[in-house]
């Protein structure tokens, strides 16, 4: 499954490991995160340990964000539907979904008619506990079973939400690696899921560990933007501080997401279509060795909502393995640490690394003779001619007759029907002969 | 079979039936018309009587129209072939489409083989009597049915033709009906055709019921220049008194013609085939809950040659029922009043219709806000985030992702999968709501 | 297979036959030509008495071309390789391949062990001799058929190979044929190949013969720039002398090669794709009433290479019969003058010289009316109006709702969907009518 041809000038030692991001995702996944309160903070904490230089924000509630307010924070210490007899026949301590998400607090008696409106079950999955938030209308509720709810007798049941809304912050975490160039890709992930894995645990701790190889590289031709924000609040709050020089300088981005379970991939373009995300992606997963399903934009559901937006435009796409909403766990208690294995988060690893390879390595190249250099005396061409010519002359050849300092690399190797870290390897090589000279600034 | 997500905002009463319709065909079908001459004026006295502010223009014989010359006016009174003992075998009296429309006046006795180079018939068609004239050569001759002339015997033939061809005028109908804006849209419609039904009577009592309902429309963004002329010398004279005008202001037209049968619907697209009018025509059939036939341009045939000649170039396209030359009545005594149908007639009128709304509907949006706007407390989007959204917020969303000052509202209706009206209805929603304005002048 | 439609205006006596080109291959064949020396001269000798006017250049020996240096001349005498008992068993005299291409001089005596590095042969062609050279790297060998390689026994052989490597001059032919403009066409085709027949005297006859048909033109609208050059150095020689201009002037061109039997046609278009000279190609490929072949402008191996290199980015593209590379025969003994033939030349002839008639006659038109002219007071259309109308009325009026001033002739051809050339009488009988005009320079 791991793709031919990596470019060996921008590959480090690769110390992540499935396992590594594995333990990372079992460590968060018991913290009940939110659109802010301390599971988020405890979470962003977590990340920062590993991430050198990640930088938490705090924003406060009321403030503007475009056409938006930043909520009252949330904090959750304890909920509970009891029966009569006291025994807490739906609990947060046994899983953090069987409260809705921002919860206001209650301490009531009713009865089963009464409580019916406050409870959240799936009918066609009986045994899952869905994930049900009311971030911006006061509401208080329970998610359980379809079959623990059907089970419910009638009878007098005490509601208790031990819950805190008020004036706090929202956090997010931010973390900008400079490069040679202004030139930046955004990389952002969401943590505001609390206790499920493939969406979303899997995004953080990709990000992560993309985070530190980037980190490690011995060198970087562009500056990365890696932000983890809860989702659609944090985007829009962290666009509103950053738009103009985001809309400047952003050349590519990948929304990370759902990349942890080993079914497939995914890919989601960007509102455009075709930006420097859009490509290097479908280049990387066209040739990954495995099927990928791509989705249309009108299937977005994400943070790419708001980098899309017509307001933002930049060129953000996904990378998935099981895109949210195509598969039966999505958005229950059954994503769980079961769903997502180490290889599955290795794939969206690699598949992530390998694109940033690309976009590293994707420059602008010009011959430097107008008709073919003569590469025979270069000991790049065979001086004896007979019937056959290999492959490998054919695709340098071939590269040459493309690059005259328009196309990319990307194109060039689209093109020419090779990869295009293959391509960069043969740039590299008619670079050392002197014959190719790269023109981008 | 009619669409649904009619823009509320820019209908009217229905009052137009097609009963209305074909009766006025009913009306209109026993006048002998031509290019010129008292058939086509009392056949445009019969619009205007239905059509306040409709202008009857008269145009000289000899006037020069570009290439073209006005020829001169053409009264028809009688013509019929007797035979030796008086009777008329072949009777302009009985169908008007007996006699070769211009012909100049003759009474001679001939042979039946010097009255043969005279005579029209379709040996295809034995029963039908064709439809021949002879504008612009002097000409005369009869038409009949190919079984009634292979019965004519060996003998002597008296040939009669009572018309008058003379200097005279050349006229054509012209109802402008002012917008808010300069912009036009235009409908042309052909008034020359004696005695057939859906080539073409049907084009001008469905052009005059749609003129009537856009007249009575509470707004108009464009202006409608709609247009009644003879075919080709018409519009060529009508073009050459208004064709800086046009050119400058026409952001859509549409040929009415053939618009009248229930057999299917046909589409014949512009020149140029992506302006305004094609992309509206198209949206509006394949819509429409029908199937369509889609011809080439290279398949014109009727007025559109002179709109979309090089030198005018203006955007039109042709919506029909059963197209010119592909019906075997077409060009025949059998297309008559049995060919047409008030449902043929009223199907025609409701695709131009829903055309003309769209094109008033037709606007380009803009958010106000970079980001999606927070559309929860505005009571747009469900403040509970379960695991489903409904396709009413999706295409909301959709909307918004794309509403970026550049599209028309068509072409977003297109990329995100709705029909154009619906689109429009979001549009007004979400310009109600503040967050969506309309930027076009 | 003769296509239809031939613009009469610009043909002329056709005065050649496939046999005179195969004679003319026949007298050359044996000739063992090179990159440079005698037999390159002798040949172009031969063509020059054909073409008056061709010239023939003298490059000396270590003159630069781009990367490139001329190579020293070379002349061979004689080469032989012969057993302990003095039999030649590999004899020059008997066919020119024997010999590697720019062998140095050699005379000695040699073990059979150390005496097969220097030999070639085709494990899967046992009979067939191949075509090797080293023209960058001094080297001897010679080349057999595998079955007589595998008989050589062991003992000691003498090989002897007199040739002189030396400096000297590297030739080319060069023939321009002055227009009326200075737009120019480019063909080149190479005569490096020694006793091969399709590849390569086919192209240098055929080459020949269109040039003889050009100069006998009447009139011509464009230069044309012929010329015979030694395969790659040739040709990037050739660049380096004449670049800027060819920049500047050359509206299409046609590398001449593989043109000499009867198989199939091929088509390798420029690097670009969509020139002149790759959209006459298609069109006049497609209307031969032939298949043909469409190889990807990746598996180019000719002296495209150099024009479309991008530091010269011709519109360069190559129609053939079948294509280097793709049949058994190429580049051996068995590509010799049972391959070609008469009917097969005269295929490649009669392409070539069509494409030509197409760009001569590939003008913009633009009509001197708005609407569309009255043609029938002409001649040009029937005064009688019935049902039909002919093909010919049909195609003249898409070609004037087209002739806008805007696409050339060709466009408007395949628009239309008709023969470029009938297109071109069409335009002509326009012009004389008065009703059409040539708006390109």
């Amino acid at each position: 499954m791991m793709p031919k041809g990596l470019c060996q000038e921008i590959r480090v030692e690769d110390r992540h490991s499935g396992e590594e991001m594995y333990r990372w995702a079992c460590d968060l996944f018991p913290i009940c995160r939110s659109l802010s309160g301390p599971g988020l903070r405890q979470t962003l904490s977590y990340l920062a340990d590993l991430l050198p230089g990640l930088r938490v924000h705090d924003v406060p509630s009321g403030t503007a964000a475009f056409d938006w307010t930043v909520p009252d924070e949330w904090t959750i210490r304890d909920a509970y539907v009891a029966d009569e007899d006291g025994n807490r026949i739906i609990d947060f301590r046994r899983h953090n979904l069987h409260v809705v998400g921002y919860s206001e607090p209650v301490d009531r008696w009713l009865t089963l008619d009464e409580l019916q409106p406050h409870l959240h079950s799936l009918p066609d999955q009986p045994e899952a506990i869905p994930y049900v938030t009311s971030y911006y209308a006061r509401r208080w509720g329970f998610c359980l079973g379809d079959d623990r709810r059907k089970a419910l007798k009638p009878g007098r049941y005490h509601a208790v939400i031990d819950s805190t809304l008020a004036p706090g912050v929202l956090n997010y975490g931010e973390l900008i690696l400079e490069g040679e160039k202004e030139t930046e890709v955004l990389l952002s992930t969401y943590v505001c899921h609390p206790s499920m894995a493939n969406n979303e645990l899997s995004g953080p701790v990709v990000t992560t560990a993309v985070a530190q190889w980037l980190a490690a590289l011995p060198r970087r031709r562009h500056t990365y933007r890696i932000v983890f924000v809860p989702e659609t609040i944090g985007s829009i709050v962290y666009l509103s501080r950053n738009l103009q020089r985001m809309k400047e300088r952003t050349i590519a981005g990948f929304v990370v997401t759902c990349v942890g379970d080993d079914r497939t991939y995914s890919f989601l373009p960007s509102r455009r279509g075709d930006t420097l995300a859009d490509r290097v992606a479908r280049h990387t997963l066209a040739r990954s060795g495995t099927d990928y399903d791509e989705y249309s934009f009108l299937d977005r559901g994400s943070d790419e909502r708001q980098y899309c937006s017509p307001g933002a435009d930049l060129p953000v796409a996904s990378i998935m393995r099981s895109k949210y909403g195509t598969y039966p766990e999505y958005h229950t208690s059954l994503d769980d640490l079961s769903l997502i294995s180490p290889a599955g988060l290795d794939g969206g690893f690699r598949i992530l690394r390998r694109c940033l390879e690309t976009i590293e390595a994707n420059r602008v190249w010009e011959a430097t003779t107008p008709c073919e250099p003569q590469l025979g005396k270069r000991g790049l061409y065979p001086t004896l001619s007979t019937r056959e010519s290999g492959r490998q002359v054919r695709d340098m050849m071939n590269f040459l007759a493309y690059a005259d300092g328009e196309p990319d690399l990307l194109e060039i190797a689209e093109r020419i029907g090779i990869d295009v870290l293959d391509c960069a390897a043969i740039a590299a090589t008619l670079e050392r002969a002197g014959v190719m000279t790269a023109v981008d600034p």
